[in-house]
This record gives C-alpha cells, sequence and structure tokens, in this order.
C-alpha cells in the first residue's frame, strides 16, 4: 500500500458544506476562507510515543487527545475552531491502529466542527503534529498578557485527575478500578473547553489552558502580564476544583496532582471582580462549573509568582513547579 | 535549561511590522491577519531524520530546507507567505545544532516575508514539523485538478541534480568535488519557487512542485484533472531542463534523476498553449528560467497517465514511478 493511498483511506473526507474550508486534502495546499475581518489563531502540538502517551494506548484515544490538545489551545485564546492538519510520522502501516486512530480524531473533529484539510504522512518514529487553525474577532483574544492586579482567578471543572491517572498508570500507586477509570478518561479523553472560552471572549481578561498543571500555566499568565498571584487552597480542595477521587488521597499526592498536575486541559483565567456573574453566566452556557480560587495581586520584587495561601492567608504549601519537558 | 527558555533563546522574535501578525510566539495561539477577502493557503511537511536527511546534514542547511519544502507547496498554489509554525522533536539540547538549525530557518523565513509565530518543543527522536500558511486572492489558486487537454506542460529551473546528488552521497557513484557541490546545494538548499508561482496566477491553469519526481508530482496533476501527458524527452534533454552536472551521467541514471528525481522543488505546471508569451514574462519576471516539455493529452482507458516520447513520437523509455515512503 502507498503513502497516498494510505493518506486517502484514512484521513480523505469531504469538507463539510459552508465550513469555511474551499478545498481540503489532496492539493498542494488546502484553502481555508475565514469569515471576513476575522483574526485567525494558530497553534501546534507535537505528541511523541514514551513522552506524551504509552506506546501501549488505545489508537481511538490518542487520536482523540491529538486534537483535543489543539483545540484547547483555541479555546483558551476563545478562537472558534476553523480547521486542522496533521502531520504523521509512523514505523509503519498498522492498519487497525490508523483506523482507531482515525475514529478518535474524526469524532472530535466532527463535534468540533473542524475539519482536517491537509497532512503529511511518513516513515519514522511514531510522532503526531497537528496544527490548528481557528478565528476570532479582532481584540478579544483572551491573550495571557491581559490579566490585571485585583482580577479574580477561576479555573474549569476539576484539576489533578489526569496526573492521578498517570501516577497510577506508572505504577506509583494503586487505585480501584472505577476510580483509575475516570481519572484515566481524564488523562486520554480531556474535552477542550471551546463553548467557555468563546462564552468568556469580553467577560475574561486572560486565560491559559492547564495542559503543563495550574501554578506552572498561570504562571505563564502571570509573566506575561507582569503581575503574581495569590492562590486559596481552601477555595481549591473545598471550593468544587478538586475531584472526590483526588481529595481520596493523601494530601501531599493530592495537591501536586492539583497544582503541578497537567494534562487536565481545563480553562483557567482571570476576570474582574465585576464580572463575577457573567462568568457564571458563561459557565452556565458552557455547560463547565467554574470555580473562584485566587486573586491577581502586585509582583513584588524577588517575590513568588505565585503563593499558594491557607484558610488565615497563611503559606499553605511550598513551591510549586509545572511539567517541563527539559526540565 | 528548561523547554521554555530554549524556545525563547533561539525561536522567538518579535514580528516585523505590517507582516499581518498580530500575535506571535508565546501565548496560547499566534494571531493572524489576512488581507481582507483573502483566501487562506495552508499547508504543513514532516522531516525525519534517516528519511529525509542525513543524520550529519549541516543543521543551518536543514533549518534552511525544512522550511523551503512547505514554502514551495505555497509556491505551487500561486500563494505569498503569511506565517509558519515550527514542532520540533529533539533528542536533547543541542545549543550548537540548534543554533545553526535556527540560523538556516531565519535567513529563509526573512527572505521570503514568512514570520514564525508558534511552535512546540519536545523530547523524541529528531522530527521537524513545519505548517505554512499563505494567502491569495479567491478564485486564484493553481489547482491539481485545473489541467485542460491541449495544455502545455512546464518545468521550472533544472531537473535531476538533487538526485544526483543523493545517488552520490550515498555512495552509489563518484562525482568530481565541484559537481557533487553544485548538486548537492540543489538538495540541501532547494528554493522555493514563490515568486513564480505567484507570477503564474491567471496564466497557468494546474501546478505542482516536484518534490517526488516530475512523474510523481505531474501524475498527481493528471489524476486530479482526469487527463494524460505526453513528456518529450528531448525537450526535456536538450531544452533546457536538465544541467550540464545531470547530462554528463550515463542516460539510464541521467533519465532516472530527471523524471523520477524528486527533491527539486521545482514547478511543473500547465498552461494554455495561447499563454505561451505570458508564461515566458513570468519566468522572467521571476528570474527562473522555464521549459516547455510535453502537452496535456485526453486519458484512454487502460493508457498509462505518463508517456515519454522520443524524437519520433515514439516510447522512449518505460515505466517511470516517483518516490513513495511507504513503497
Amino acid at each position: 500500500m502507498g503513502e497516498f493511498d494510505l493518506i486517502k483511506r484514512y484521513f480523505v473526507r469531504p469538507a463539510p458544506a459552508g465550513s469555511g474550508v474551499d478545498l481540503g486534502v489532496g492539493d498542494d495546499c488546502a484553502l481555508l476562507r475565514p469569515l471576513p475581518g476575522m483574526q485567525l489563531a494558530v497553534s501546534t502540538d507535537m505528541l511523541v510515543e514514551g513522552r506524551h502517551f504509552f506506546p501501549t494506548v488505545d489508537p481511538q484515544l490518542l487520536g482523540h487527545k491529538a486534537l483535543a490538545v489543539n483545540l484547547s489551545d483555541l479555546a483558551a485564546m476563545g478562537a472558534e475552531p476553523l480547521a486542522f492538519t496533521l502531520s504523521l510520522a509512523l514505523p509503519g502501516v498498522d492498519e487497525p491502529w490508523l483506523a482507531g486512530f482515525a475514529q478518535g480524531l474524526w469524532a472530535l473533529a466532527d463535534a468540533s466542527a473542524c475539519p482536517l484539510v491537509g497532512g503529511d504522512t511518513t516513515r519514522g518514529p511514531l510522532n503526531i503534529s497537528i496544527t490548528v487553525m481557528g478565528q476570532l474577532p479582532p481584540g478579544q483574544a483572551l491573550l495571557r498578557s491581559a490579566a490585571q492586579v485585583g482580577d479574580d482567578i477561576h479555573v474549569s471543572g476539576t484539576l489533578g485527575d489526569a496526573r492521578l491517572a498517570l501516577e497510577a498508570l506508572r505504577g506509583q500507586l494503586h487505585l480501584d478500578a472505577d476510580v483509575l477509570q475516570r481519572c484515566r478518561d481524564r488523562l486520554e479523553r480531556p474535552t477542550p473547553r471551546l463553548a467557555l472560552g468563546r462564552a468568556l471572549r469580553g467577560v475574561a481578561h486572560a486565560a491559559a489552558d492547564t495542559s503543563d498543571g495550574l501554578v506552572s500555566d498561570l504562571g505563564h499568565v502571570l509573566v506575561a502580564s507582569g503581575v503574581a498571584a495569590a492562590l486559596w487552597w481552601p477555595a481549591l480542595w473545598d471550593g468544587g476544583a478538586v475531584s472526590p477521587d483526588v481529595r481520596a488521597q493523601a494530601l501531599p499526592l493530592a495537591r501536586t496532582c492539583v497544582l503541578a498536575g497537567g494534562d487536565d486541559y481545563e480553562l483557567v483565567f482571570t476576570a474582574p471582580a465585576a464580572h463575577r456573574d457573567r462568568v457564571a453566566q458563561a459557565a452556565a452556557l458552557a455547560g463547565v462549573p467554574v470555580t473562584r480560587v485566587g486573586r491577581v495581586v502586585p509582583h513584588g520584587p524577588g517575590a513568588p509568582l505565585v503563593r499558594v495561601l491557607d484558610e488565615q492567608g497563611r503559606e499553605a504549601v511550598g513551591e510549586w513547579g509545572g511539567y517541563d519537558h527539559f526540565g
């Protein structure tokens, strides 16, 4: 089976009508037609076997996740999906694997109205590289640099479940089968918060997705905005941002999962206190719970970027970092 | 050195003013502003060590080539570069390698007015994945499906030099040092024919770049257009589309280089005979020689897609295929 047949069989479909795609897979380039006057949002993520997923992962879940992590970047910007490209390095032609991967990929692409418009396939160590394009009205993007002192800090969904699954899959701890399944689902089938991101346009100031972990991703926002943050541990722990599965763990592990877990692909965002009602409306509209977990504060010289405080406003925990691929 | 420092040091630069880039590297997404009403052209190519380049290749040349092969897809569509993203899997942090790679990449990006706006870096077997975006007026793209019976077939530059270098580097033949250097330059520093592609808008019907080889890439055009082609071997050989370096080789090898060589990143395109003067003007404007080498013919049932004919119109050579990564 030749390279081009392979691509055709699994990855070519006609673009849906009215989707902004004038020409899909099969020519030197795809041709897109963003809505007039819109800004184009572009992001790219590369997934490597052994680094971002286990060699034994279900290919259907991998297809889902490879696209989900990219769509999550659009969500964190408040952009609507337009289309994506896929480059795949494969050690060989494994048709059941390809069929499963394509199925997971297409299901999320269809659900997100984000058609595949181009790609490349080559032989090599397994590598999945996706570039996603979205659109949004100019000036409405949720920039990392837009956090302001006094803003509330909010997070969507729950944090730490994905990391808990990862620890269990690495053999670091035992989880009951039902707990493992729930957490593993968060790790392997993350939900990009596209509807929430869109609903937060004009409501939130700054946003990022929690791909690397809450403190790390919030840290990117803080650095870009020249501010710091106080996170309230009780608000995180008791306020709804931590699942019962993570709350059932020993505290040091649970804290690591919540503050530095990564792979949750929730949104962490800042919004003025005057917008609390509108944040709640956006959360209701998107059907995603949102928890207020801290505040943006001035960044004093030599002071930490993120302080995690207890009920009495005392430092609750020490230093927390995110996940760094070269760290 | 952390992942983010690494990215910053080598791959972050402010976007040039007036470039259509509202926000570059560093947020969840880049933000682009295509010219109003323009169609967006998107292409992606993945380069894998040992497959697309030798492990010993000069990283500066590799940086050039990784972007060049993507820009070549824009050229084949007649699109102008807008921006690109880069995903890199690296076995480790090798700073001299990164510095060289970035230098080659930036030099071509600057020369092509195509800024880097986003990316991803991870640890893994060396893999370079680039997605390039361009723009062009709607309806003016040079589609593979637009070739018409009676069209002339043209090629730009010379064909086969890159393949000749590849054979020599693989130890299949000896080339004198100066010949090797010239051919190797074509293999390792291909020139995307962006100016020619743009100049051919409204002049040519269909186009593709010769990444896989003349017959293979022309074949994609023919299949997409439902037509076939007659190539005139004497027009190729004596008309200017073959360099003296390739002409100096034994004929069977030279034919393989010219017809199935690949890696030249020239344009093969079809245009109506009535546009011969305009093709010549486009070539002059772009500063790239163009040679007329065949004609688009009807595709009879069971007939070959591409026939290569001699002076008397007889079949000059047998079956010619392109390069297929899974073949």
